[in-house]
């Protein structure tokens, strides 16, 4: 075992790609242990979008503070412990950090650290993939919110990543039709030779979109989307009535400027339900609605008022009124 | 009863506001009726920010199409009927169009009039705005979607609108904290003095957006959206987790360029659900996830693959990968 324990520092926040210097690579002292902690040597580090998020904002967690080892999610060996729950040799996972090894602390509230049980045939990384971070995130968001039914078209952008290969995957599980949309041949023909996708878009071809409807003929029910931007612009046109969006990343925006003033960010971040409707998708409880309103209304406890325009022909001014803030109220025009 | 029908025509699609041309007034002869016909007279005209979408694009409803009389929702009275459902005195709904004379056809599809029926204290107009299609939109938007619960904060935006006037309203009958962005004092007085909101902000003040922040102290848990733009991000900056974005209208960006090339607008448009979400709240619920990925990793249904980066020193490069797209699969630092 050597002594020192190597650490990735953050050292300024990056600008677009991580430059040399963003983080610095230091050597440290292994740590002694306290009563509670646990010393465990990190072996495999999960590379995700999220932690270029963390490195720059604020956001479902706080950023990694300047001077902080970089925040990451890892798979580690107990090599000494002094905690009740940890034992030499325990195989776990949590937040590592970008480092040699790691303390493993019972004062650590946030309990990030779990044992890995010992699953025969599965390798040490599927902890950090199908079985980590990205194989919970894709299940929970097709689970929970993708929802997905039998026949439906699903499209996943970055197919090819960690979360995407699985999404689709668990699309196809359940009956799905499955697009998925990825950078290159290489790529595309891992997702539908390997992984059974129903179709794969390369969105480096000049003819992406094309392709895109070609093969989504019947539209798309569920986007699970990892990108964000020109992509997910595209699929959202192509979006049924009543489509859901799984809104998993932006990883197109992450690199660019501040991510925080885009607004699907804070979909994300925040975990918001945004749902866009239409009245006329309630025809058959209009009865319903309009006696509980009436009712309201006749108890006082609704109040309206009406701006009224009179003569046809002052409809177009008063349509313009709507725009430059001119009525209170209900806008009528009175024939 | 005069002989000549005035109708106002759309022969342009308005950039910006209209402009006197867009909508031509002409005047029609009398239609005679078929059987299954009824002659109404409108009475009422609703006047609605759709309506500059409907002239403008194909969005909910096909754009009404050139040298068509534009498309409005009105309050008219039967005067004459060839119609087995609608007889002479009858008060009726529907898509009248801007004209002093509509046709209700029993073999239009949508059946889109329908009776009035007499109810005591309630004006003729009621059935345009409170019991029309605001009242309508507000009580489905946030029964459905806001699904208000007391104690919460909601914010609506052009609150003093006819569809936000009801919709605060509703928060208020739900045992909501509401609070309504309108432009000017005298909205903002209505809000509040006579309409029992609990805050109003005035969006043309300039410290509108530190008045947003001190009449919602306990962050925002329902939005009412009208609006869109800036006051939109403003509010979703101020979203508590688990937030509802009730996404009703846009009117900031209806009559600026093309609003479909607005994300935000195709989410109303097509009635999406958009959803973003973070792993950690799914932290009680790992177990169950793990063991059905475990279970399909186990029998094939999941494949995956890695792409592994020896090296801690390499972890900054490694994230850069993500961005660039140079990993297939799970993407991974051996230590």
């Amino acid at each position: 075992m050597t002594e020192i324990n190597r650490q990735l520092v953050l050292r300024s926040r990056p600008k677009g790609l991580i430059a040399p210097g963003d983080l610095q690579l230091v050597e440290a002292p292994l740590p002694s242990l306290a009563d509670g902690q646990a010393l465990a040597r990190v072996k495999y580090l999960s590379i995700d979008p999220t932690m270029r998020i963390w490195m720059a904002i604020d956001s479902y967690l706080p950023a990694v503070a300047i001077g902080d080892v970089m925040r990451a999610f890892g798979f580690a060996e107990v090599v000494e412990s002094r905690h009740k729950e940890f034992r030499k040799g325990d195989k776990v996972v949590g937040f590592t950090g970008l480092q040699d090894y790691c303390v493993i602390d019972s004062a650590d509230k946030r309990g990030s650290f779990r044992k890995v049980p010992p699953v025969p045939f599965l390798s040490d990384t599927a902890f950090l993939g199908v079985l980590g971070i990205n194989g919970l995130t894709a299940y929970f968001g097709m689970t929970e919110i993708g929802k997905p039914q039998k026949g439906e078209t699903l499209v996943v952008s970055a197919a090819a990543g960690a979360t995407g290969s699985i999404a689709g995957q668990i699309g196809k599980i359940h009956g799905c039709r499955v697009v998925g949309i990825a950078g290159g041949p290489e790529k595309c023909k891992w997702l539908t030779d390997e992984l059974g996708f129903d179709a794969a878009v390369d969105y480096k071809q000049a003819d992406w979109k094309e392709k895109l409807a070609a093969a989504t003929p019947k539209g798309i029910d569920i986007d699970f989307e990892n990108v964000g931007g020109e992509i997910m612009h595209e699929v959202l046109e192509r979006m049924n009535l009543h489509g859901r969006v799984v809104l998993c990343g932006l990883i197109s925006g992450y690199t660019k400027g501040d991510p925080a003033l885009e607004n699907f960010h804070m979909i994300i971040v925040k975990r918001l339900r945004v749902e866009g409707f239409i009245l006329i998708d309630y025809l058959d409880r209009f009865m319903e609605a309009a006696t509980q309103l009436g009712k309201w209304k006749m108890f006082g406890k609704l109040k309206s008022r009406e701006t009224i325009v009179e003569g046809l022909e002052k409809a177009p001014d008063a349509i313009n009124m709507l725009f430059t803030g001119g009525n209170i109220g209900k806008l009528i025009v009175k024939v």
